[in-house]
């Protein structure tokens, strides 16, 4: 718990492409928030520089060693995007930064929320964030020229903390309902785990109804206009996270939109969960890049950390900050404004509040 | 070749639940249309029965061996929704029907077109439909009580010849665009495989405008109305197109609209994506299902035998009765008419044509 530290001490990881210039823009709304506490020692920003494809793909590592040591100082993290490797590409077959960085804090549980308040939608996915097909990650086998095997490994341990994560949230939500999305009619051994354990663990919660389907038809059932706003809290197998949280995010305005929190026992981390632009890079405009959803991931950490009341005037800004970015045309792709423009204004915002 | 056969032999299973209903009633519309095929001799059919989870189940095997049998003697398949047993229902753990039989038939190209003409939307899915992560079926390794391990299998041939298959679709129809779905990102090796050999296939087809896109991305970009129409013919891993063609039946109207064409070198299979609906024969309701679907599978089934002016006629008197179902409620669920009523009004409108 944070309220038991000393000092709280928050990590920032500027990660590649865009993502230095955005996550700059993300301390500054976090260090305007958080003045008096940075002031009083309460909380430190310690930044993390190095988490670059070039630096990874230089020490054939996901997260250099050293970087995962200054990692492991911090409490909470805030990360911007990384680039993951290609296959075919000019980079050695590493892991993604992000999905190593969720291994080696065990950050299990990958927490999207996603709201279209017209259409009452109001869903949480709780993504597994560690096995899966994520497992073994690059370590798959290819046997011979004609043959390619990839490994899916689920846990008891893996699988029940996040049901169990699930489940906790939806009474203690009262929102009160859980779906279990696996493809246990096909992927029989590890998704039929993951439901036995589900059934198991419901036993544990008699006021939260819950229901399971599969990934297939729930992403048919997320288009469903009439019906989907009954779905509450999912809980998923990393693959299936992956994909089913992308599809909904895009019904709230695209994953440019949306924060995720990697949420483990002793660390989290919170990230946007678009990609690193390098192209805006490459064409001098990385100042103009949005920073709105990395904000946004940073106002997931301030409410985590237990500043709830900052966490909610951050997100009114950002609501108001939102519609003007979208009716001004501030937005990066227009060069309308610059990344720290669009902070400056938002800080302005949170201030006249 | 069709052409080239003495009698083509049309295999009809009924399958599980509402599925001997509904199949009869499409067997009911080809006798129809292929009447004097019949009585000349070009077209036989051949009910196949048995291939239901009772008698699977007794037999312990996903196809018991005489009906493999018999269906290894028809050139064409019509077949209903066949019940896959669940992790911890009261069957053992057998694979699907449908799954074992598109491995066993070597149906490696899982077709299925999705069109919505108000927007645009003309899409063909080009599902592989023999290995990934359905390759071994049933045969994961329960480690222990605590590990759980599936695989996910890809060969040169089998990603190659799906692969192959979209691009010649692409270029024989004009639509000159393939889009290759991977998560190739995360599933290194057998993912990776399939978009090297995509990247090279593309040479071939110097007419064809190609590119690649993850999964979890492309479940987004199909939400997305303002620029989904550019997506045409689309190739993917078996998991990936279950998936995904789900999600874009919805646009659609539902699963319930879509058939599904299962094409090997040697055999076809038609069948209807939809489930098998066991508790509308428990409530006595099974001659109230829908037969539309199934019927739109026979349709296609006609159009690959050659039968092209009959499948078009069919698909108009469908569409006609599709929009006459919906305000009459015809359906199934409402109990407003039979399958069999509804077939008769099919025929009626196919004799009126
Ligand atoms: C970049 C990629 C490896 C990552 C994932 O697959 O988890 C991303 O899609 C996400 O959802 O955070
Ligand atoms: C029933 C199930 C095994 C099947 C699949 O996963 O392929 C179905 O979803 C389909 O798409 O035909």
């Amino acid at each position: 718990d944070y309220d038991n530290l000393d000092k709280i001490i928050i990590g920032v990881v500027g990660g590649d492409g865009i993502g230095p210039f955005i996550t700059k823009q993300a301390q500054r709304v976090l260090e305007f928030l958080l003045k008096e506490d940075v002031k009083k020692g309460r909380v430190e920003f310690k930044v993390i520089d190095g988490l670059t494809i070039e630096n990874r793909a230089k020490c054939k590592q996901a997260i250099p060693d050293d970087i995962l040591e200054e990692l492991k100082k911090c409490h909470v993290i805030l990360k911007g995007p990384t680039t993951t490797p290609r296959a075919g590409d000019q980079w050695p077959n590493i892991e993604s930064a992000n999905v190593a960085m969720r291994k080696e804090l065990d950050l299990f549980a990958n927490v999207r929320p996603v709201k279209v308040p017209e259409e009452n939608i109001d869903w949480i996915f709780f993504r597994e964030n560690t096995e899966g097909a994520y497992a073994l990650g690059s370590d798959g086998i290819r046997v011979n020229d004609d043959l390619a095997v990839d490994f899916t490994v689920a846990t008891y341990e893996g699988s029940y903390r996040i049901i169990k994560a699930a489940f906790d949230y939806a009474k203690k939500s009262g929102m009160n309902k859980v779906t279990v999305v696996t493809k246990a009619n096909v992927v029989k051994t590890t998704d039929g785990l993951f439901l036995d354990i589900a059934k198991d663990i419901s036993k544990d919660y008699p006021e939260v109804e819950w229901d399971d389907w599969y990934i297939d038809i729930m992403t048919a059932k997320l288009v469903d206009e009439k019906r989907r706003s009954q779905f509450k809290v999912m809980v998923l197998p990393n693959l299936y996270g992956d994909i089913l949280t992308d599809e909904a995010a895009e019904f709230q305005g695209g994953v440019g939109t949306a924060g995720s929190a990697n949420l483990g026992k002793k660390y989290a981390m919170f990230e946007a969960i678009h990609g690193s632009a390098p192209r805006m890079v490459k064409e001098g405009r990385a100042k103009y890049a949005d920073p709105s959803s990395i904000i946004r991931a940073a106002g997931m950490l301030l409410d985590h950390i237990g500043y709830t009341d900052k966490a909610h005037r951050l997100q009114m800004a950002l609501d108001i900050c939102g519609d003007y970015e979208k009716k001004l045309v501030l937005t990066g792709r227009d060069n309308g404004a610059t990344g720290a423009e669009f902070a400056d204004y938002l800080m302005e915002t949170i201030r006249d509040d």
